[in-house]
């Protein structure tokens, strides 16, 4: 079980700093990660010593482990109108409260004020809980190995000769069937098969149409664990013999994915790994055809911090878990990307996607 | 093909009596029900006598049929900063700009007033384009019918002795097989199978437990298709001879049903529907253990307008596709719910869910 009681203590930590007495934490990855409620209508309020949980009866049962660290409340309908009378309770009711500026909607906001205690202001804050969850804990990043484990195998199958013939939606529909098997909760997000030219579509949709001898194929997948840790990662396959320059792209990706990796380490900052892969294609005259951002955060969300893309100057920490997937999208011919899901160690990464990275299906 | 224009030129028309010139529209349902597109990162900008949908270039091709009736920018890669210019060109620069409230984060409500034109006043605004969808379209219903189609088959299997010995895991992952199976893009919600005492629990997630014989297993399933229509329905199945009460319990929920379902027609008051199910419950002395409303709308969302509730006054149109399922939840004992979805007629409604409501099993 994972330490709920400390995360809640850590985030609690973080409120001076951020200027406010007390949090209101609704976005629900943050709430699963802070108490391991997986509900559809659950509120945390998190006092300078105390906490709230907030839900209705249809959780009752649900939430009980909850009471063993937080005050809980399961018989309310409508949360945002609960809250203000918790507030007074954990002693933050005359003070500066801060709420999820990238959750709460404007609605939700204007119902907040309309109920609050005299004297609080209502404060936004942004990634108080997001900068607790970036670095993972050990039992996390298990989580997430063991999330990665079961792609390796259907990697195999598919490029045993599983794909030509097949239909794009076909194959996309085994890999969830799959991960099914293998004990995951479901996938992490709808899979990628891309036959072709569809593969130049960085977002391609699994279509109903068979995939054809002699190309490529990006088959980008994910599982989602119980308690919902992801895994990702993107495997280019060959089937049979290919056009010319399909095997040049390939390599040219490899080099560039080998290169990001080759970057990872604490201290390195986030756009500086994006250059150091995007200068390999660029350098071969394949920049224009690397549109997206080489990598982003994946845990309990498939896509959290930190992004790995030019803009962003944050420092990489050991724990953190990063996808590194750059691409090469030659419109109407085929596409090329290559991804793995990586720690960040105390002197560079390790990758917790297994399967071969050399070219197979020739 | 939807006539996404005739929708957009309708959602225009009600925008004066909003108090707005112009809406930004950003929700995903709604983004989807007026133009089709069904990505990620898209924002429609409806103007005066023009509208602008703003994507960024992985949604360059997917974004073409919108050309036919929009005018499209698909080179933006944050979508808030773009609104202000796109606001200018749609003669709303100097306006009231609606937004939609229950979906805009308090973050975004502040990107968009940084960047927003001199003049301009951000209007909050509710239910605009979902008091367009809550009146379903012939296309709209022939599509939800068609999404019910399959889930009498897939009962009809659970009752030929699928359930006894079998995990409610396992009968979960068999129903969304078989969606599949059906063409189906896939599941509106995880499907509930809930056997015995965990029937007890409205929403129940299905464990890897095997289903006992002698009970009640309560099966909410529901499909949704490719263009994002849903359907709903649930059956409460026996395994065998019932313990006493079971029975009666079952006879209970189904009168009730009824009852609900002979209320419906249009000029109907929601929450008179709900009364009229909730009363043949209470006057059987069971009226604590129907904890939740009687029913909700369905459509591009599983939970939409209008609901079935008490202190819902909405009336019923002709066109409106709600579901009608009260339940009797006894805990550690089972659960019986009873969920048909119907469509509004112009003198009753319309049963859209199949199979039988007798009880099966014994």
């Amino acid at each position: 079980m994972p330490d709920h009681a400390g995360r809640i203590a850590r985030l609690r930590e973080a409120l001076p700093a951020a200027g406010v007495g007390a949090l209101i934490v609704g976005a629900p990855t943050n709430l699963r990660y802070l108490t391991g409620y997986a509900g559809s209508n659950g509120l945390l309020v998190v006092g300078p010593d105390d906490a709230w949980f907030l839900t209705d009866s249809r959780y009752a049962e649900a939430v009980e482990p909850l009471r063993a660290f937080l005050q809980v409340d399961a018989a309310q309908r409508y949360l945002l109108p609960a809250v203000a009378p918790r507030l007074l309770e954990l002693g933050g009711g005359a003070g500066r409260i801060g709420f999820e500026a990238d959750w709460l909607t404007v609605s939700q906001h204007d119902a907040l004020l309309a109920d609050a205690p005299a004297g609080v202001a209502l404060v936004p804050t942004t990634g108080l809980v997001s900068g607790l969850r970036v670095v993972k804990e050990p039992g996390e990043i298990a989580a997430i190995r063991a999330a990665c484990a079961p792609l390796e195998a259907i990697y195999a199958e598919l490029a045993a000769g599983g794909l030509v013939g097949a239909t794009e939606a076909d194959r996309a529909w085994l890999v969830e069937t799959r991960l099914r098997e293998a004990g995951m909760a479901g996938t992490s997000f709808p899979p990628i098969v891309a036959g072709g030219p569809h593969g130049a579509l960085p977002h391609a949709e699994p279509r109903g149409v068979a995939i054809a001898a002699g190309t490529l194929v990006v088959v980008d997948i994910g599982a989602r664990d119980g308690d919902g840790y992801c895994s990702d990662c993107t495997r280019t396959l060959a089937t049979g013999p290919l056009p010319d320059g399909a095997r040049d792209d390939y390599a040219l990706v490899a080099r560039a994915q080998q290169a990001g990796l080759d970057a990872i380490r604490p201290g390195a900052v986030a756009g500086a790994i994006d250059a150091a892969a995007r200068a390999v294609i660029a350098d071969a005259g394949a920049g224009e055809l690397f549109g997206h951002s080489l990598g982003h955060g994946v845990g309990m969300d498939i896509h959290e911090g930190p992004i790995l893309r030019a803009d962003n100057d944050e420092v990489l920490r050991a724990g953190m878990v990063v996808s590194v997937e750059p691409g090469v999208y030659r419109p109407g011919r085929w596409g090329v990307r290559i991804e793995d899901l990586v720690v960040v160690t105390d002197d560079g990464c390790e990758i917790l996607t297994g399967f071969t990275k050399a070219l197979v299906g020739i």
